[in-house]
C-alpha cells in the first residue's frame, strides 16, 4: 500500500532494476539515495504486472512507448481488462510527429481502456521522492479520467489540477526540453538570468504558436505543463536536458555527450520533430531552428545567438 | 554619447550620487563594480536635467512616482515641451491602486508629453551592465511611440519587443515582486525546485486574473513582462524582493528585512495593494493572500503552505 492506500506494482524491461527495486528497494542508478517504500513490487513480466490493476502509468522514453503500448495492449485485450490509461512521457514520435496518448490510443484497443490522461508539470523526481512541494496537472479529454487521476495522486504535497487541453500539455511537455537545452547551452556559454529568462519565454511563446496550431488552448502555456515546466526543467541541473546543453555550450561534441550521458535526452529528438512540424506547419519556430541547426547542421553556437539577436525589431505578440 | 548615439543625461534626488557619477562614473551603492560611459552626465537640479530633452526616462520607486512626475510635469510646461514619456518603474500606487502610467498621465499635462510608454522585460542591471543578452517589452497605447522606444535602446545585446498591452505590462510588472518574496521564502524554508516553479506558475495565473479583470491580454502574461520577468526575479537572488522573501522564509522579522535592505522593497508594499484590490474586485488570489497575511497579519509561513496546499483539488483554469 502507498501514502494513498493504493497497491502499487512496477513494471521495468531491466531484470537487474526489478531486482534490486525488490531486494534493496532502491533504484540506484536513476534517483540516487533513496529508498522506496516494501510495499512496491517490481515484476520483470508485464502480464503479471498489469492482471486485474486498474490504471497503469506509463513512464517510458518516446522512442519505446509504441512498442511497450502495443505489448500491454495485447495483454489487456486478452484478460479482458479496461483500465485507465495514464502517461507522463515527454516527446513527439519521430517521423509520425505523434503525440504520445496518440500512440497509446492507437496501440490499445479502445474497448481495453478508458480515455487516456496526461500527467505533467514542474516535477523533478528528486524533490518528489523527499516531499518538496508539487503542483501538477492532469489533463484528458474526459472530465472523469481527469478526475480519476487527480483523486489518484493527491497528497498533501503533491497537488493535481485537472485540465481538458491533452493537446496543449503534450506539445509542452514534450518542447520544454528544447529550451532546457538551449538555457543549458546559454549557462555553458557563460550568459546570466536575462539571457535564460529571454530564453525561456521567447521559447515558450513559440511553443505556444505551434501547440496552437494544431487546437491547443493559448492559456495551458502559462499553466503547470507550460511555465512551469519550462522553469523547473531549464533553470535546475537536475534536468539531464539542462545538463547536455550546459555540456555542449561547454564546447562538447553532441555524440560526446549523448553517449557518456548514460539516459535518453529526449530534447535531442524532440528538437528534430519540432523543427520540422514548424517547417511542415509553416509556424515560426526561430530558437528551435537555431538549436536544430547547432545539433544537426554543425552551426556554431555562438553565431546561432547572435543571427538571432541580429533579428530586426518586432512586435511581441 | 551612448552606445546609440544617443546624448544621455540623468537626475537624482541624491546629491551625492551626482557628485559620484560625475566624478567617478560609478553608482557604488546600486550597482558594484561597474563604471558608467564619462559621456553620462548627472544632474542634481531637475529644471537644467531635462531641459530640451526629446524622452524621459522615470526610474523611480513607486511612491515617489507622483510627487517627481508632478515637478516634471510643471517643468515641461514651463519650457513648452513634448517629450515621449517611458517609465520602467515596478508597482501600484497605495491607496488610489493607479498604475504607474496612469499617475505619470495625471501629472504631466498632456499637452507637454507624447503616449506614455513602459518598459518591463527581465533585465537585471548588473546583467544589462556586463551585456548579458537581455530582451524587454516596450508597451504604449500608440504604436508609434512603442517602436520609438523600441528604436531607443535596441542594441545588439539588448532587445526590445513592442506592445500594445500597458495594462498587463504594468500589472505584470509591479505584482511579479509578490511572487519573488514568495519564491525566497520558500527558499529560505528549505523547499526545492519543484515549489518554487509551482508558486511562478500559480502565481502567475492568479496576476493573470487580476490583469484580465482590468481588461489585460492574457497573453501578455505569458510574455517577457509576465513570465520573463517572474522567472528573472524569482530565481535569482540578485532581486532583492527574492532576498526578502528568503531572509524572511529564515526567521527573520519583517520589520528587520526591510530596516537592514537599505533599498526599497516594492512587493512588500505592491503585496498590500494586490490583495486589497483582489477583495474589491472579487478576484481569487489564494498565494497574494497567504503572503499578505505572513507580512501584515503575522501568519506563521508555514501554517500559511499548509493551508495553501490543503485547499480541495480543483481545476487548473
Amino acid at each position: 500500500m502507498d501514502e494513498n492506500g493504493h497497491d502499487v506494482r512496477l513494471w521495468s524491461y531491466n531484470p537487474k532494476q526489478v531486482e534490486e527495486l525488490n531486494t534493496q528497494h532502491t533504484n540506484s542508478r536513476y534517483i540516487k539515495d533513496f529508498t522506496f517504500s516494501s510495499s512496491l513490487v517490481a515484476y520483470a513480466d508485464l502480464a503479471t504486472a498489469i492482471d486485474g490493476v486498474d490504471a497503469i502509468l506509463f513512464v517510458v522514453p518516446t522512442k519505446a512507448v509504441r512498442s511497450v503500448a502495443h505489448q500491454v495492449g495485447a495483454l489487456l485485450a486478452e484478460k479482458q481488462l479496461q483500465p485507465e490509461i495514464i502517461h507522463a512521457s515527454k516527446g513527439i514520435e519521430q517521423k509520425t510527429y505523434k503525440r504520445i496518448s496518440q500512440i497509446l490510443e492507437e496501440e490499445i484497443p479502445a474497448a481495453n481502456r478508458k480515455a487516456v490522461t496526461v500527467l505533467s508539470g514542474p516535477s523533478h523526481a528528486e524533490d518528489v521522492a523527499r516531499h518538496d512541494l508539487t503542483l501538477i496537472t492532469a489533463a484528458s479529454a474526459s472530465p472523469e479520467a481527469a478526475k480519476y487521476t487527480q483523486k489518484l495522486f493527491m497528497t498533501n504535497y503533491f497537488r493535481v489540477y485537472t485540465n481538458s487541453d491533452v493537446i496543449g500539455v503534450e506539445i509542452g511537455a514534450a518542447l520544454k526540453n528544447i529550451i532546457a537545452l538551449g538555457a543549458g547551452a546559454l549557462h555553458g556559454l557563460g550568459y546570466g538570468d536575462n539571457a535564460k529568462a529571454a530564453l525561456m519565454t521567447r521559447g515558450l511563446a513559440e511553443i505556444s504558436r505551434l501547440g496552437t496550431s494544431f487546437g491547443a488552448d493559448p492559456m495551458t502555456f502559462i499553466g503547470l505543463s507550460g511555465v512551469g515546466d519550462v522553469i523547473v526543467t531549464a533553470t535546475s541541473a537536475n534536468s539531464r536536458n539542462w545538463r547536455a546543453g550546459d555540456e555542449l555550450g561547454r564546447g562538447e561534441a553532441l555524440n560526446d555527450v549523448v553517449s557518456h550521458m548514460g539516459m535518453v535526452i529526449e530534447g535531442v529528438a524532440t528538437t528534430k520533430a519540432a523543427y520540422e512540424l514548424s517547417k511542415q506547419r509553416g509556424v515560426s519556430m526561430p530558437i528551435t531552428e537555431a538549436i536544430y541547426q547547432v545539433l544537426y547542421e554543425g552551426k556554431d553556437i555562438r553565431t546561432a545567438i547572435s543571427d538571432l539577436m541580429q533579428r530586426e525589431g518586432r512586435a511581441e505578440f
